[in-house]
């Protein structure tokens, strides 16, 4: 298994009138978690991008625990259980400073080759870099 | 089964640099659709926090089917198909103007007093509005 | 001068933990106007992109007289006080239902051809849209 | 003068099919730069509205020169030029990992009391922090 943790602070802009985060930016949290997570591992989205592949959202799931606050400093967990083929699951924990779980949730991103416009596979680096966490 | 529509154009600010709906952006379009769906039975949001109750959601999940695109008019239709209690579910499928499903999601939300910040019933007139879409 | 009118429902995913429209959304809402403000004269910006001209903004400006609050439907008024050239000026003012200004603004965009990357003329059509407004 | 440095990378949710960040989210960025430029010196805009005063943006503006892309490290330099009063300046730049301007902007914010809703001079720790900043 892969866990990789990153820091994001919440913006005035991401508050909503109840005083919490919006419930639609998590989804914008999960971005930030997972392509910092790749960072992690010397890899980033946009070189996936500039290489020709692209990886859309197929789905996405979010259960809100408790709510963030504004300038919570906020640690987001960002999971990945399996290896990656054709899609890849992240799973996210968000956690505040006390190290409350205040959200988790997952998504499912699909890869596709912007020439053909059809779904392949990981890119080579990502399951190189990925593997040494998945064998026995 | 109470059905609603409501329609949408899709903002410049919404989309990103796939051309594509940033997929965030649907927890907003089903806030919308979910605020019109009551407007058509003459309740408000607005008002359900103004006489003491917030309603914020406890989860969220979204299936990306086709992406939506720049200036497109989406058709969003929410669904109740079960009579609100202390937590009430929506369930949103989103079209284009072709009919074609591009997304299909749900919320649940959870009603909350807010001056002693526990769950409470739905409102009453939420239910009074709603009783004639679910009797036999 | 061209004037156009758009109505605007404010989200909830718009407001901050003020209470307010946060102060970043006005932006978005001037996207609207604009946009809807060509649509008037059977114009889409849409189109002008299709047809290889991007029309990014050059300058914003914002005054914030009095909040936008949650649910207000919100009226903008645009207008352009001159012939389009490579540089579009847009004015806007933004009412709540009372008539009560709340908010005033202006863009300038600038065309540019998709193709060379460099400045260009507004569309021909743009001109030929806008010229009943600006003869004497 | 009072001059700070804060550094922040660009989401994809703030990217736009231009392949630009978004015209509107700057303000979010200069959002993120003042309220960070304000930690510098060891205080937060958070404890200003806990202790009874919150500071709405009265006017914006803002100068795109080049657009900033996804992923970019963008640097943004926040200056306090005046001593605060009822009201208060921030001016921004905001360059690229490789230090080319890419935009510039200012945003007069008003202090407020928010008991009585009325405008009220700025913090008196906000004051004393900033002193050192503008002695001859």
């Amino acid at each position: 298994m892969f866990v990789s943790e990153t820091k994001l602070r919440v913006r005035y802009a991401e508050t909503d009138q109840m005083g919490y985060v919006y419930y639609g930016n998590y989804a914008t949290y999960y971005e930030v978690a997972r392509v910092e997570a790749l960072r992690d591992v010397d890899l980033s989205y946009k070189l996936f991008e500039d290489t020709g592949i692209m990886m859309p959202v197929l789905s996405l799931s979010c259960n809100y625990v408790k709510p963030a606050k504004y300038d919570d400093l906020l640690t987001i967990k960002t999971f990945i259980k399996e290896m990656p083929g054709v899609r890849i699951h992240f799973y996210y924990e968000v956690f505040n400073e006390a190290g409350v779980l205040l959200n988790r949730g997952e998504t499912t991103l699909v890869c596709i080759d912007m020439k053909t416009q059809r779904p392949c596979g990981s890119p080579a680096i990502l399951i190189e870099k990925l593997k040494p966490y998945f064998t026995e």
